[in-house]
């Protein structure tokens, strides 16, 4: 029995220690930084689709995780309205990331949080997806949120955390640039 | 009793009658192509977040619908592994989206889908989200896709509709192109 076993550092339940664990492990092995997405949707029948998510890559490593997610469309648009669609599921994504980073950005500051919340909200005109005006933008011109943020911080150093989520989110990133999309048909 | 009540046309599981009938609607009052989507995150401690859709707006119309969508992340990122990632949530949003293009591009020419696969991959590098180095893009540089479909449509048929789908699909336009994100923070 050793009694000087330390125990972890934990802020806004994140794990402190193993995260400046992990920056400096990525940043003595750069190798070890690259994370791999993917994921198989299958369609459902009408307007449904199961996606399903079976591992990922980390630093080289895979490691098997299993997720499914169902997705569907309102009755006014085509579907059976079973499951949430996926421009909501789009907005979903960006707002847990940020989520996260918010909460990461706290953690390591040493800042706790009481509650954090963000509203998200945008328009899509239907005659780019009907393929009714070419000129007209098929998704979201724009995306307005508003973080509401409560802990032991102080406004700078919110407004600073603030600033530091835009900059390093990776959905922030994929949503407010371009992707680059490489399709390949089969027709089997 | 009316002998001539004509049964819907479905094709794929989709109302091709009810999707023209909103084709026409979006074609002659352009105000009833307006969809408006808007979601609402909580945090629920460590790196987990519940999004809550309560309805979104169609035509100036409001449609009551309730879904949940929760996300964490994998132990290795700081999570609990409950659910998929924000990550992977971006991709099942990207390819359900282009699952119901293609579902709907087949049904309006009258061909019948017999299946439907989309396998989507992607790489981030994490010294981007941990701040080690602002050279690094934070998200995806690109996501690779393959897409196996089969159905009574001839090869150049689903050439074309593969085509449609990537001039047409809200996600698609989504992540291909900048949205534009305006944030608002309110320090509680």
């Amino acid at each position: 029995m050793d009694g000087h076993v330390k125990a972890p550092t934990v802020v806004n339940g994140l794990n402190v220690d193993e995260l400046f664990g992990l920056i400096e492990r990525v940043k003595s092995e750069p190798e070890k930084a690259n994370t791999h997405w993917r994921l198989a949707t299958t369609w459902q029948g009408q307007a449904r689709s199961r996606s399903e998510v079976e591992g990922y890559g980390i630093g080289g490593q895979e490691v098997p995780r299993r997720f499914s997610i169902d997705v569907d469309e309102p009755c006014e648009l085509g579907g059976s309205n079973r499951f949430a669609n996926p421009q909501e599921y789009l907005i979903a994504a960006l707002n847990a990331c940020m989520t996260v980073g918010y909460v990461a950005q706290c953690a390591v500051r040493g800042i706790t949080l009481e509650s954090l919340v963000i509203e998200t909200e945008g328009d899509i005109n239907l005659r780019g997806f009907l393929g009714i005006d070419s000129g007209v933008p098929n998704g979201y011109d724009n995306l307005r949120y508003t973080v509401r943020i409560k802990g032991d911080g102080t406004k700078e150093q919110f407004a600073e955390i603030h600033q530091a989520v835009m900059a390093t989110s990776p959905n922030f990133y994929n949503l407010s640039r371009p992707v680059s999309l490489k399709p390949d048909l089969v027709v089997e």
